[in-house]
C-alpha cells in the first residue's frame, strides 16, 4: 500500500505518561500518519485506527527502528517515530540522526522534524516542587553507551559545579550497582543533607514520590521507571501536611 | 466578586511560542480558572472571556506577582500564573515557593500545582536536530541572581565535564558584555571547531536557527530573543540542502 503524496518522517515525544502531557503537534502529526514506528509500550499509547500501521520493536534496537523508520519515508510514508518524554533526550531523535548519517544518500533529502515534548525531569520536577529552577544537568546513569569512568568524572564535577541534577536509567538490570557507585560519588562532594527526590512512574496512576536527605538515600530506592533528581546546595524544603514541596530558589548570593 | 468553592493555584508553562505546544493539561487549567496572572506578553497569549481576571506585570516582579497569586488563591479563586517554557526552568515556580515559604502560614495548606511545559531548549534542539542526545546542562547567564564568578565556574566545570549546553538569557541588558566572557571561558576548554547553536524566537514566526563552529561565534550573534546551544565534543553536523542537522551521539566509546 502506499501512502500516496510526499513521504516524511517525525520523531515525537508522547511526554511521560499522562496524555495531558502529548502536545497538539504531536496529536496532529499521528492524526496524519500512516505508520508509527517504536518500542512496544510507547506505541501502544497510540490509539489504533483502520489505515494507520503500528510497528513495535523491542529496546536495544534503536538503529534498526531508526534505520526502517527512514526507509518508510523514503516510501513515501508518513512516519512518527515515538519516544517517551521529549524525544531528544535519551531517546530516539540521535538514534535517527546516527542512521541517517550512514544509511542511503537520499534519506538526508527527506522531510524530518523532531517534535519536542516534556520529558520525564520536567514532569518529576514539577509534581516535587521546582528542585530544577536554577542551574541544572541531566546524566544517562546508563553504561550501556559510555563507560562508567565518564559518567563518574560527570558526577564529580556536577556536583562541584553546584548543579542541581537530574539522573535517567539510575538502575540498569545488566549493572545495578551502578546507582550505589553514585551516591558514593555525590557523597564525596555534596553535604549529608543535601536533598535527593526519587521519582517513580512519574505522571501514570501509580506515581510515587520520595524526598531524602542524600544520607538516607539507597539505591533500592530507585528502580527502572525511577527518575532521581538531586538538589544543588541551595534547595529547600517546605514542610506542610502531605508531601514536602522541594524548590531551588532563583538567587545564589554573592 | 467570589469565586465559589475551594481555591487553587497552578503555575503552568505556556510552552516557547508556538500553541500547538500547550500541553492539554494547561488548557484545561486556563479553561477552569478565575484568574491568570503574570509577565505581560505571556498573560497576552491567553484567550479572554467572560469572568476570566487577566492580571499583567512587569518584569523583574516575579516576588510580588506570587504573593498576588498565592493571595488570591487563599480568597478562594482559581488562579493559574502563567510562564513561558516549562515554569520550573528559569520561571515562576522558584519565585511561587519563595513567597509560599516567606508568606502567611495558611498559604502552605492551598491546594498547588506546577503544570509542566516545553521549555524553550527543548524546542530549539528540536528544531535544530538533537544536539542534546547525550548529557547536557542548562545554564542561566543572566547575573541578576548570581554572582559572574559562579557562572564562569560552572561553565568550565561543565565544558571539563563534555556536557552539551544550553544556556538561557545569553545576552542580558544590564550585562551585555557577560556572554563574551562565557564564550572565551568555552575557548579555553573547547577546540575551535565546537558546535554553536544560536536559536532565536524559537517556535514563533520569527524562529531562526544558525549553527557555527565556536570559532566564528560572536556575542552579537545573541539578543534577549536567543537561546544558546553548545555541543558536547561527539557533537556531529549533517550537512544537507538547507540548514543543516545537529546531533550528539548516544554513545561515547571508552
Amino acid at each position: 500500500m502506499s501512502a500516496g503524496g510526499k513521504g516524511w518522517l517525525a520523531v515525537a515525544g508522547l511526554g511521560p505518561g499522562d496524555e495531558r502531557l502529548v502536545t497538539p503537534e504531536v496529536t496532529a502529526a499521528l492524526g496524519e500518519a500512516t505508520d508509527v514506528v517504536g518500542y512496544i509500550p510507547y506505541v501502544r499509547r497510540v490509539a489504533p485506527r483502520a489505515g494507520l500501521n503500528l510497528h513495535e520493536s523491542d529496546n536495544r534496537e534503536e538503529i534498526d527502528r531508526a534505520r526502517h523508520a527512514l526507509a518508510l519515508a523514503a516510501e513515501g510514508r508518513r512516519v512518527v517515530v515515538v519516544s517517551s518524554g521529549d524525544p531528544g533526550v535519551f531517546a530516539m531523535a540521535s538514534a535517527v540522526f546516527e542512521a541517517l548519517e550512514d544509511g542511503a544518500p537520499e534519506w538526508r533529502a527527506l522531510d524530518i522534524r523532531v517534535l519536542p515534548g516534556v520529558t520525564a525531569m520536567l514532569a518529576a520536577a514539577a509534581h516535587a516542587g521546582a528542585p530544577l529552577g536554577h542551574d541544572f544537568c541531566a546524566i544517562n546513569l546508563s553504561d550501556n553507551l559510555k563507560p562508567w569512568e565518564l559518567i563518574e568524572r560527570r558526577l564529580k564535577l556536577a556536583a562541584e559545579a553546584d548543579f542541581a541534577m537530574a539522573f535517567y536509567n539510575p538502575r540498569s538490570k545488566s549493572r545495578p550497582e551502578g546507582f550505589e557507585r553514585a551516591l558514593d560519588v555525590l557523597r564525596t562532594v555534596c553535604e549529608p543533607g543535601r536533598i535527593v527526590i526519587f521519582a517513580r512512574a512519574v505522571a501514570t496512576p501509580e506515581e510515587e514520590i520520595r524526598v531524602v536527605p542524600l544520607s538516607e538515600a539507597r539505591p533500592e530506592m530507585a528502580d527502572m521507571r525511577t527518575l532521581v533528581l538531586v538538589g544543588s546546595s541551595t534547595t529547600r524544603v517546605i514542610a506542610r501536611e502531605g508531601r514536602p514541596l522541594v524548590y531551588t530558589p532563583r538567587s545564589v548570593s554573592a
